[in-house]
């Protein structure tokens, strides 16, 4: 009885876990940060709010788990690396931009780093969980270029990587600009260009 | 009599408005945007609300006023311009990097960029105000090094400030790495080896 027992109550588990996580995905871009609470997540989700408080300590620990649930295969297979290190990054950055453009991605995540700017706990904790892990795979891709001899070794590999991704980000954060396929790629040719070794 | 009672109410005039950017920058340093209020402003700067509504329609009005008006001097004078690229903006980043580094100025700055970040009109106010204004003076410092040959014709001048300045902004406001002089040198090398006329 135990055996049977245990796939169902772990499929039930599954699906409230992906309930609460989009949940509370939909009403922090629809309320903000601030007015996020977790009696507001389990009504939505249609859980008790002790089936949250069971798992998660906090609105913030349930976000930035529904968050990283929605990055882990990305996280896991890492960049492509076909050898031509501006085409990978340009078909990386491409998809990234369409992603960020789009409405329903846009509202929590937007919500999420503004709460981190006034924020420094929970900044240090989104930039470590959801932030560095994505920055380090453009390091490590970088590296793996450096070895190739596509990019000279003198090159502070984290620091092309925040040449490349910051505009991004900025562009994003503050409205500063669009993120159309044209930017990505004259961001990625002008930064490869300086990182490529001399003579 | 009523020129010589001029001179005197402006006098006044000008010491209420300096009295009301001191009061807005530190407010909302100290509660952030959301709880930042005209009353609350009008009774730390010592002056009636009515003076603050005369002269501003809202709390975000007084704030990018009192910001603008510290960096005035700065958008006057433009970029250093001594034939040297590389050590004139690695002398502007670094007195840059100091400013930021002091949590007098850090405070009110981050408040906004927050709450920019959640309010769109706030944040399209806040970046013509006070971003797009700086990142004009370098874009036109990049121009004038092209055309003095530094950098190579065909380099997006904006884009390479984004380059320049996007990783300075996140490395802040999200917390992710250290705004130290050797950050602001090796970022200003890697983006100007890539700016270079080839050959």
């Amino acid at each position: 009885m135990a055996n049977k027992a245990a796939p169902d109550s772990s499929r039930r588990s599954e699906r409230s876990r992906r309930a609460i996580f989009d949940a509370a995905l939909t009403l922090v871009g629809e309320v903000g940060y601030d007015k996020l609470t977790i009696e507001g997540i389990a009504s939505r989700a249609g859980v008790g709010k002790q089936t949250i408080y069971r798992w998660w300590p906090s609105k913030a620990a349930v976000l930035l788990d529904a968050f990283t649930a929605g990055v882990d295969d990305y996280d896991v297979k890492g960049l492509p690396d076909t050898g031509d290190l501006a085409a990978d990054l340009k078909s990386v950055l491409r998809a990234t931009a369409d992603e960020f453009n789009d409405p329903a991605f846009q509202a929590p995540y937007r919500a999420l780093a503004a709460a981190g700017a006034n924020d420094e706990e929970l900044s240090r904790t989104f930039v470590a969980r959801l932030m560095e892990p994505g920055t380090r795979l453009y390091v490590d891709r970088i590296r793996a270029a450096q070895e190739a001899g596509e990019v000279a070794a003198d090159i502070d590999a984290r620091i092309a990587v925040e040449m490349l991704l910051s505009p991004f980000s900025q562009r994003w954060l503050m409205r500063t600009g669009e993120l159309t396929h044209d930017f990505v790629d004259t961001l990625v040719d002008q930064v490869l260009r300086g990182l490529r070794p001399r003579g």
